[in-house]
C-alpha cells in the first residue's frame, strides 16, 4: 500500500464528519493507511482493497451476521485524498444509534476517534496546504456573510499565503546573500547592497502595513459588527432590532433547511454582519447615555464599533436631543442619530434636525426607510473597498505576526541607518522571516497547532 | 439521457440530507433527470456529462466567476441510485452560508426543493421498494435503540414485505379461481373448493393474528415504554432517576461526537428504550397515588406502560407501605414496588417486605442493586422474545391494515359457512387483498403518500 509515503502518520483516525442531529444521511469519514482494510472489514458488498481512487459502493455494514445499515463507502487512495492519506467515507442513515454502532465497529477493528481539526491537521503536515489555508477551513466554515465567506475562501484557496510566500522569498534572498558575506568573514566583502536592502525593506514593510490595516477591516467582515441599539425608553428599539431582524429572517429562512440559530441578532448588509449586543440593561434606564458610559455595562460597550442612538420625534424636544447629542460626542464611539417615528413628526423639529447631516428619519413600526438607515450604516463603518481584490486580513494570529515581522523590520531598517555589521542584519531579517513563516506554518510547534486545531470541529 | 425510462418524474429536487449545523461536511442531494446537468452548470473540475456512475470529483461550484466552495460531486447514473433516477451528492463544507448559497444556485438552474420525504417517496414510486420498505427509512433514521434499529433494518431489508407478499398471493390464487366461476355465470361450477378455502383462510388468520399480536412489542420498541416514577416526597424518586440517567449518559457519551439530545429522559435495558414521563405534578403531592389516578394527571398517566413505585425503607412503615400497594393494585397498571434506601433500613422490615416477591430494594443514592431492578423493569414488559426472527410489526399504520383484513377474512369464513355465493366471496377476499396491498403500497392513494412522507425530514 502507497499510503505511507505520502503521510507521516502510521494510525488510522475516525469521526463524525455531518453535524449531530436528525438528518436524512451523515458521514463517517476514516483517515489513516488502514482506512480502507478497516472499513473493508465491517463491508459487505465489494472487496475495496481492489478498487479505483474516488469511487463509490453499496453495500451493508456488519457486525458479525448483524446488519448495521446499508450504506455507500467513498474510496480515496493515498495521495489523492484531503488528508493525501487513504481516506473512507461511510455515508449511512443519518441515525445516532448507527452512526454510533459503526463509529464502535472500526475503533474495534483499529481505528482511533479523531481529535477537533484532525484531519485538516493531518493535511497541512502532509504538506496538502500551508498552515494559514488550514486555519481558513474553519473560517470557510463558520462564515456566515458573504464578506467572510469571500475572505476565508480567497485564504483557503492560498491567496492571502502566496502573498506572504511573494515577501519570504524576497527576504531569504537578502538573508542568504548577507549570510555569505559572514562566512567570509573578516574579507569585508558585501554582497548585499545596503541601499537595495533598505528599499527592499521599505517596499516590503509597505505591503506588511497594508496587511496591517486590513485587519480592521477583517476582523469586522470575520466577526460582524458589534452594534448597540440606544435611546431612551419607548423611543422604538425594540421595534427597530425586530424590523431590522424580521426582514433578514424572511432572507434567510426562504430556503427550507437552511435556518441558521446564529440569527437570532444579527443582520447583513450587503454582505456584511451586524451583530446586536445585547443592552437589556441599557434598555430600561431612563439616562440612556448616561448608562451607556457607566461600569457595569462597560464591557458590553466596549465590544461596541457602533451606537445607533434613537430619538423619539413625537415626545423629544429639540433641546433635550442637542443635549443628547452633545454626551453621544463626548462617548468617542461612532454613532447614528436617528430620528423616529417620522410618520408622526411634528415638521418643525424635523427641519431644525434636518440641519444635521448625520441624522436619519425612519418609522420602525411602519418599516419606512430601513434601507436608507442600512446604506447609512454600512457608510460608518466605512466598508466601502469590501469588494476590492486586496488580500484581508481577517485572522488575529496572522495579524500578530505581521506586527512582529513588521517590528523586526524596523530594526532591520534600524540597523542598516547605523551601519551595524552583517551578523546583526542576518539576526533581524531571519527574525522577519520567522514571525512570516509562523503564519503560514513553515515555523510552527506543537503548542500552537494544538491550540489552532483545538478550536476545529469533530470530523473536520 | 436514460433518466426519464426509469423514472415517472420530470423534474429534479434538491435538499440538504444532512443535518443543520455546523459540521465538517454537508451534502446536498439532487435527484431527477436534470440532476447531473444541473450540478454540470455550476460544476468546475470536471464535464459530469461525460463521468461513469458511482465516481466522484473534485472542483468547484461557482456563480459567474465567484467560487462558492470546493466540493466533491457524487455521481450516480440512473437507475444505480436510491431514487432510480440521476443523483449527485454534493458534498461542501458544513456551512450554513455555502449551502444556502449552493441550493439557491441550483435552484436558480432549474431543480426545485424537495419536500420532507420526496427522495424516498420517488424511490417508491420508482419502484425502487414497497411502501413498508419506504417507511422503515423514516424508522430506521429516528431509532435510538438496539431492538427499534433491528426492527426497522429488518422491515426496510423487506422482511415484513416479503410476509405480506406471500399471504397476498395466497389469497389472490382463490381470488382468482373464484373470479373465474362468475365468468362461467350460471354454469355452477367450483374452481375454488370452499373447503380448500377455509382452511387456506384460517391458516392466514393465524399468521395475521400473529403480526397483530407483535404490535404490542413492536410499539414498546419502536417509541420506548413509557414509565412513571412515582412515590411520596423524599422517597428518593429524583436520585432514582438521576442515578439510571447517569450511567445511561455515560454509555451513550463515551464516544465524542455522537451524544444524543434526546437521552434526557430515556434508558436503554438490553436494547429496548423505557422513556420517563415527566410527572412533576404527582411528585409533589403526598397522598401520591391519588394523585396518580386524578384527572389532571390523566392524559399522562394513560400514557404510561409502567410505574416505578418508591417507599421509603427509613421512614414508612409496614401498615403504610400495604395500605399503598393496595391502592396502586387498584390502578390496575403494571407497577414494581421498590424499597428505597436498603443501606439504612432496618431490616425487621426489609424481612416481612420480602414476603412479597414483587419487591425489589435498592439504595438510589448508593446506586446498590440498580441492575437488579433493571432486570426486573425487562421482566415486567413482557420483552424476553425480543430477539427472535420473528417478524414485529412496529407501524401503527399497518397494525390497522392488519386489523381490517382480518376483518375481511373473518367475513370469508363467515360467508363459506352460510354457503354464499361466489361473487359475494369474491368480495371479500378483494377486500382483505386491498387492506394487506395497502401496507406494501399496492394500494395506495395520495393523501395517504401525502400523509406518510409528510413525516419524513427534508432531505430523505
Amino acid at each position: 500500500m502507497g499510503a505511507l509515503s505520502y503521510s507521516q502518520f502510521d494510525d488510522t483516525i475516525v469521526a463524525l464528519a455531518t453535524p449531530q442531529g436528525i438528518g436524512a444521511i451523515a458521514v463517517v469519514r476514516l483517515s489513516g493507511p488502514q482506512a480502507i482494510s478497516i472499513a473493508n472489514a465491517v463491508f459487505h458488498g465489494k472487496d475495496l482493497d481492489t478498487v479505483d481512487s474516488h469511487t463509490i459502493h453499496f453495500g451493508t455494514i456488519r457486525e458479525g451476521k448483524e446488519i448495521i445499515d446499508e450504506v455507500l463507502m467513498s474510496v480515496f487512495i493515498a495521495p489523492r485524498s484531503f488528508t493525501k492519506e487513504n481516506v473512507v467515507e461511510i455515508s449511512c442513515h443519518g441515525s445516532s444509534y448507527i452512526i454510533k454502532r459503526i463509529i464502535n465497529l472500526v475503533v474495534g477493528k483499529g481505528a482511533r476517534l479523531a481529535k477537533p481539526g484532525e484531519f485538516t491537521k493531518r493535511a497541512f503536515l502532509n504538506g496538502q496546504f500551508d498552515l494559514a489555508q488550514a486555519e481558513a477551513v474553519a473560517d470557510v466554515i463558520s462564515s456566515d456573510s458573504e464578506a467572510a465567506h469571500q475572505a476565508a475562501m480567497s485564504q483557503m484557496r492560498g491567496g492571502f499565503s502566496k502573498d506572504i510566500k511573494q515577501l519570504r522569498e524576497q527576504l531569504i534572498h537578502f538573508a542568504s546573500m548577507i549570510e555569505l558575506e559572514l562566512d567570509f568573514g573578516e574579507e569585508d566583502v558585501e554582497f548585499a547592497d545596503r541601499h537595495d536592502l533598505a528599499k527592499l525593506v521599505n517596499d516590503l514593510k509597505v505591503i506588511i502595513n497594508q496587511l496591517i490595516k486590513s485587519f480592521d477591516l477583517g476582523n469586522v467582515i470575520k466577526n460582524g459588527v458589534p452594534t448597540v441599539i440606544a435611546g431612551k425608553p419607548n423611543a422604538g428599539k425594540s421595534t427597530l432590532l425586530n424590523a431590522l431582524l424580521k426582514e433578514e429572517k424572511a432572507i434567510v429562512s426562504d430556503i427550507a433547511g437552511t435556518t441558521r440559530d446564529s440569527i437570532e441578532d444579527e443582520i447583513n448588509i450587503e454582505g456584511v454582519a451586524f451583530r446586536f449586543i445585547d443592552t437589556a440593561g441599557i434598555r430600561e434606564t431612563t439616562d440612556v447615555i448616561e448608562a451607556l458610559g457607566v461600569e457595569r455595562t462597560h464591557s458590553k460597550m466596549k465590544e461596541a464599533s457602533l451606537i445607533l442612538y434613537l430619538f423619539d420625534l413625537v415626545n423629544d424636544n429639540i433641546t433635550d436631543i442637542n443635549k443628547e447629542i452633545n454626551k453621544l460626542e463626548n462617548l468617542g464611539k461612532p454613532f447614528i442619530p436617528i430620528g423616529n417615528k417620522i410618520d408622526k413628526a411634528p415638521a418643525g423639529l424635523v427641519a431644525q434636525l434636518k440641519e444635521d447631516d448625520r441624522f436619519i428619519f425612519i418609522s420602525a413600526s411602519q418599516q419606512q426607510y430601513l434601507e436608507e438607515l442600512k446604506d447609512k450604516i454600512l457608510d460608518q463603518v466605512n466598508l466601502k473597498n469590501i469588494r476590492s481584490s486586496d488580500t484581508i486580513v481577517t485572522n488575529a494570529r496572522h495579524f500578530e505576526s505581521l506586527l512582529k515581522t513588521s517590528q523586526a523590520l524596523d530594526d532591520v531598517l534600524t540597523g542598516i541607518g547605523s551601519n551595524v555589521t552583517g551578523d546583526f542584519l542576518a539576526l533581524d531579517i531571519r527574525q522577519a522571516l520567522h514571525h512570516l513563516g509562523e503564519i503560514t506554518g513553515e515555523v510552527t510547534n506543537d503548542d500552537l497547532l494544538a491550540n489552532i486545531f483545538s478550536k476545529f470541529c469533530i470530523g473536520k
